[in-house]
């Protein structure tokens, strides 16, 4: 199968995104780290977030390498997966890895840099974080679409004795199990990451703020240094991770769809529209982030408006593009699948939109949990939870539009076959390319997400060091411009992760078939007595022969299990950053105690001890919820055959979805709901109101950091396990 | 079609009930109701509660007046019902109500005569406390099997000119409309009365206990009869309500299935068969509530076997009997669906047993969330949210078995058939039965669940009368007690409510054959180009006419609205909470600072003006989340289609299981940790632990009595709604 010239795009745009990686990464470490003090502090933060991470890639890789030997098992053991599948796994968590050190290293250099440039002017601070922020977006696009061209290459030259189009199907389902790579570090990352930073953030809050009353990032306290490494391992490396699994999970899924739902010349091109959509998005996003500049002495409205001015000129112009690419690939249907893409973007932006007014302290919602405040904590997490269960409608019924309307554009609008074999697979690459499109210019949007932990670091920095009040000031400015732009961000990623999770479905029935070819089956029998040969089955017969309908009741105890997967796993993490907490107070207390005259910044507090809390606590209580989501649609395959499976997969999404919403927005809300008081409602910083706000931030904290975003990477990975080991269920299923 | 003479058992067994139920109401009566404080006391109560049931009827009596308006039109306008139908769900709405209002008035004279006894000893308190919550436990079974055999024989005399088996399949579908009215009914009844009691719980709470520092139920917290008036109309009425929906619920989703899935001689006896294991399970929990009895100075440990006694003698002896019913019957395959009960019995134990783990403070997982208070309020709902999620694995992996078993024992374990037409139908008709099973003892189950609310209301009568402290002391053991009874009733309650909602979906698909030949269709075509008559279709014909499979996005459609219902609907009733109780607690501190000398007891509050403020905000607040679970249903039908309702059900029942087990056992949980500190541990009563608890138990006061109980009969109502819209939905919808 010969490589069509345009897919040479794909490889190009991966290396202008790594080269510019470079080069931002370049400019930033030219600038001046600021004093002595400062930088001892960033070496401190560097050193406790590299340590963790070097102790936490330890421990991925042996479950990686475990679960690599499963796999060859599966494959040259059992025969019932292909042979390339343990390495593409491997390469996926080893890029997803790397993503994730490279942004982070990048961020711990920028944060006493920004520090020191945002005493300059607040134009500067802006310019070397937001640059550090693009470094981890282009270095995450530029290494995911990297991976995806070798592997493509790599395949297509190896893989022989089949037809073009077997081939195709092959390539593309065995890229997926690099996606089930990706998948699992960015879990064990999130949720790792999100153990450790609330754990600090918690722990510090608690006995800092709330005892000791000592403001946030004193120096004083033991667990400050811990929290600053928080951010940089959670929010930092975890975000890469999990965008890296999502930008590369949307394009493999698609093209996976695209092999199968398109034949003959079609096939290959609806395998190379997602990544070459993919591909003029990292163009498009290294535009947007040029644009991104001020004039000095430019006002916070100035600097929101020059990093939305990047941001949707990126949007506006992949919209356009998109109708060029399909129609230069001349694929079937350009221009309702192009359309697809459009609902794709248009869902994200409305999410975006909806994130942000159910969280953002300009609007009533979140005014209204500062107002219940009056009443004490208890109405405050009573509103905050009902007000973030409210919130989860928008979303939902914008995902629901969003997925008939992307289907309908891709199959033409033609409600008299709208379910026919044909066009199911056709409408489910059109959702899948509606993903596609939502994380196209993904190089932009995580770089505006990723600064936003910069700058806070820049603050704690800054704070540590003793630098004048204003330079704090600035940095929190910079931070809270980070969070309106950081909404619309997590709804690309929440609407593309439901998407491309229905995306997988249909994946999933594709390698059964495979799977049953694999054990030798040849033939499956309908329901009507019609013997099929596997060959030319199509989705709807497999539907028909494992009866995955809403009446089995495997099906149906595949939903429930599913659907409590999603709130087992939260709940462990909850439980997870609550007593690795509760080991951080102790410790602090401790300090306190022990360590006469901390508390007059006399002695130095043990920092080191409060990092190695947060580590161990988060590399203990990481393991248990991710196995489990390994574990289980193994598990439910087993004993409920594909038909439990998929009840499974269909459960969890749609639990998970809503309860990812409902746990990220009530956080974030609880988290501005404090900071509105604190800019003087209700009483202001110290009173009654904010002391009930502060507990509702604290309780928000492994919502919006933990628990919420690692539901996005539960729902794909559980999809991703049951497509690498639906040749076992296929074979050894009890029913 | 003649009445066959077994069936007489089912109005004798519910006349036995409601003579037993008027018995023991006599028997309270006669008691004294102690002083002349006490007396006004529960005269306040009572008057109260009455006041707030009656706004509650009206408001109700009118949605209930258009919806049936609506069903009227359906039938008579659109000819997509039957004509029976809005007399049906007239009917089932008002013994719904009946039976709430019954238990209620009975609850209100028994709290001071409950005080009085137990004034004389503990074991005389147990008995008056005990016999009137068995007054509501036989009136809900009473009222439900009399307005079943009322129906049942009124429509098999005037439904004529069909077949017998059809006249079953019409007895049946419309029985089940009359399910549809008690469901709402009971959606309106713990909604409104879920938000009343928590709003006035709540409201007395935080300034009562929290700023002023009194104890429960002190006569100087103005908001204290409106708290007494709430337990009353939240745990009384609305549990009486919600459990003859329950309870006649899975009789009727049972016999309906019944119809479905048996033929010639066999169809009659499956539709009785629910109805029988009803009736006898009646008269066992008669013959329990009389074994409920020790000795003069028993203890504790005696008087909880007394009440064990009475329980789970009637749970073997339903067990064993069942045996004898379905043999007497020979009903095919008795043996089996025998075993189906038997499943069912036992999961409920299960759960209920599960559920004692996770929120009683004997065991770890309540101590823990104790524990946490050491580091403040908010580790305390962090470890309470985690701990409530992890809880709920066992009750899922508990029900998702006692589906796959009562399915295969109800088909014979025919691995080979197992999904076929024929035993998709009986499979669910054994996971049906398995629900009446678990719910055939609620006499008695009931009785001691609806105690606990009795010795509630007693122990704050005793309180405000200034009677003697060990009078208090005994009502708060009895209390205790109850909560442990009431544990394994909820396990009864919400598995019911999981596999009954499984039983509706085929009935679901038996309404749209109905619907179908209403409209005039005759014939559908299958996938496969066959043409069928509806007549002859199947359940498994109907699927692959609508699609309804996992890879139809209509259905994933369904199913992220579905979860997404669950989730809006809470939040809606949380926040209506918040709302009230923040108006309770503005009216309790104005009271304080206005009304001179309340706190030194010197003035009386104005009870009254508290009573109306709960009363007001319960009405204003219950419309929308109830109505919201009405409307769904039918737009969802419009637009997505029979597919789109089905996965709308899936998806509901899915989440809004796990959710409803997750908030009661949150709410249990923070509850007892609560008063596992109050017994003096982690510093007792007045510490800074007990705050912090207390802060835990007032968010899962909304947890556990409003949104956690209402989501259970959401799932229901959404399902009722579905299947008398059916015919609407065939006739009319967009896709």
């Amino acid at each position: 199968m010969s490589t069509p010239i345009l897919f040479w795009l794909v490889p190009f745009a991966s290396l202008v995104a790594l080269f510019f990686a470079w080069y931002f990464f370049r400019g930033m470490m030219r600038q001046s780290e600021g004093t002595e003090r400062m930088q001892q502090i960033a070496a401190h933060v560097r050193a406790g977030a590299m340590a963790y991470l070097r102790q936490q890639y330890k421990v991925v890789a042996i479950v990686f390498l475990l679960l690599a030997l499963f796999f060859a098992f599966l494959a040259y053991g059992l025969g019932v997966q292909n042979n390339w599948v343990p390495f593409a796994f491997l390469t996926g968590g080893l890029f997803s890895g790397l993503a994730g050190y490279i942004g982070m290293r990048t961020a711990t250099y920028a944060s006493a840099r920004t520090a020191h440039a945002a005493g300059q002017s607040l134009n500067s601070g802006l310019r070397v974080a937001f640059r550090s922020g693009a470094v981890m977006g282009l270095v995450v696009v530029g290494l995911g679409l990297l991976d995806i061209s070798v592997w493509y290459l790599v395949l297509n030259h190896f893989v022989e004795g089949v037809t073009d189009s077997q081939k195709l199907m092959i390539i593309t389902t065995t890229m997926l199990t690099f996606g089930m790579g990706a998948s699992t570090q960015a879990l064990f990352a999130r949720v790792g990451g999100g153990i450790y930073t609330k754990a600090a953030d918690v722990g510090a809050d608690l006995v800092g703020k709330v005892e000791a009353g000592i403001p946030e990032d004193d120096p004083r306290n033991p667990a400050t240094i811990a929290d600053n490494v928080g951010d940089n391992v959670g929010d930092v490396a975890g975000m890469g991770a999990d965008l890296y699994e999502s930008y590369c999970g949307s394009i493999l899924a698609t093209a996976a769809l695209g092999a199968a739902a398109f034949a003959g010349d079609m096939q290959l091109k609806a395998v190379l529209a997602p990544m070459l959509i993919a591909a003029v998005g990292i163009l498009l996003s290294v535009i947007g982030i040029f644009l991104v500049r001020t004039k000095e002495g430019a006002n916070m409205k100035q600097l929101l408006s020059a990093l939305g001015l990047g941001v949707n000129v990126s949007a506006v112009l992949i919209a356009v593009l998109t109708f060029v690419i399909l129609y230069t690939l001349q694929l079937d249907n350009w221009v309702g699948i192009s359309f697809s893409v459009i609902v794709g973007l248009l869902a994200g932006i409305i999410i975006g939109q909806s994130t942000e007014y159910y969280t953002s302290h300009s609007y009533k919602p979140t005014k209204r949990i500062a107002q219940s405040a009056e009443t004490g904590p208890a109405t405050v997490i009573i509103s905050g939870i009902g007000m973030g269960m409210i919130s989860t409608a928008i979303p939902v019924l914008t995902i629901s539009a969003a997925i008939i309307l992307a289907y309908l554009c891709a199959i033409g609008f033609d409600f008299a076959h709208m379910l026919t074999a044909a066009s199911l697979s056709q409408g489910l690459y059109g959702i899948g390319i509606a993903a596609v499109g939502m994380l196209s210019t993904l190089g932009i949007t995580l770089a505006t997400d990723a600064y936003g932990p910069i700058a806070d670091n820049a603050g704690g920095n800054a704070e540590m060091s003793g630098l004048d009040p204003e330079v704090r000031k600035r940095t929190d400015a910079l931070d809270a411009l980070g969070n309106t732009t950081a909404a619309t961000g997590k709804g690309f990623a929440i609407g593309s992760a439901a998407l491309t999770a229905l995306a997988l479905l249909a994946s999933y029935i594709e390698e059964v078939k495979i799977g049953l070819l694999h054990i030798g089956e040849t033939s499956i029998t309908l329901s009507n007595g019609t013997v099929k040969a596997i060959t030319d089955a199509n989705i709807l017969d497999f539907v028909d022969y494992y009866h995955i309908s809403m009446m089995n009741p495997n099906v149906l105890i595949g939903v429930f299990i599913g659907s409590m997967m999603a709130f087992l796993f939260c709940g462990l993490t909850m439980n997870a950053v609550g007593r690795a907490a509760q080991s951080m107070v102790e410790e602090v207390r401790r300090q306190f105690r022990e360590i006469k005259g901390i508390l007059e910044g006399k002695a130095t507090p043990d920092y080191a001890r409060c990092v190695e809390i947060s580590t161990k606590g988060a590399q203990r209580e990481m393991l248990l919820p991710s196995i489990l989501a390994i574990v289980a649609p193994v598990l439910t395959g087993f004993i409920f055959g594909v038909a439990g499976v998929m009840g499974l997969l269909v459960g969890g999404l749609g639990a998970g979805f809503v309860l990812a919403i409902f746990m990220a927005n009530s956080g974030g809300a609880w988290d501005n709901a404090k900071k509105f008081i604190e800019e003087g409602n209700h009483g202001g910083k110290g009173s009654e109101c904010h002391k009930a706000t502060v507990v509702g931030d604290t309780v928000g904290d492994p919502f919006k950091d933990t628990a919420g975003p690692s539901l996005n990477i539960l729902i794909k990975l559980m999809s991703m396990v049951s497509i690498v080991v639906a040749g076992l269920t296929v074979a050894y299923s009890l029913m």
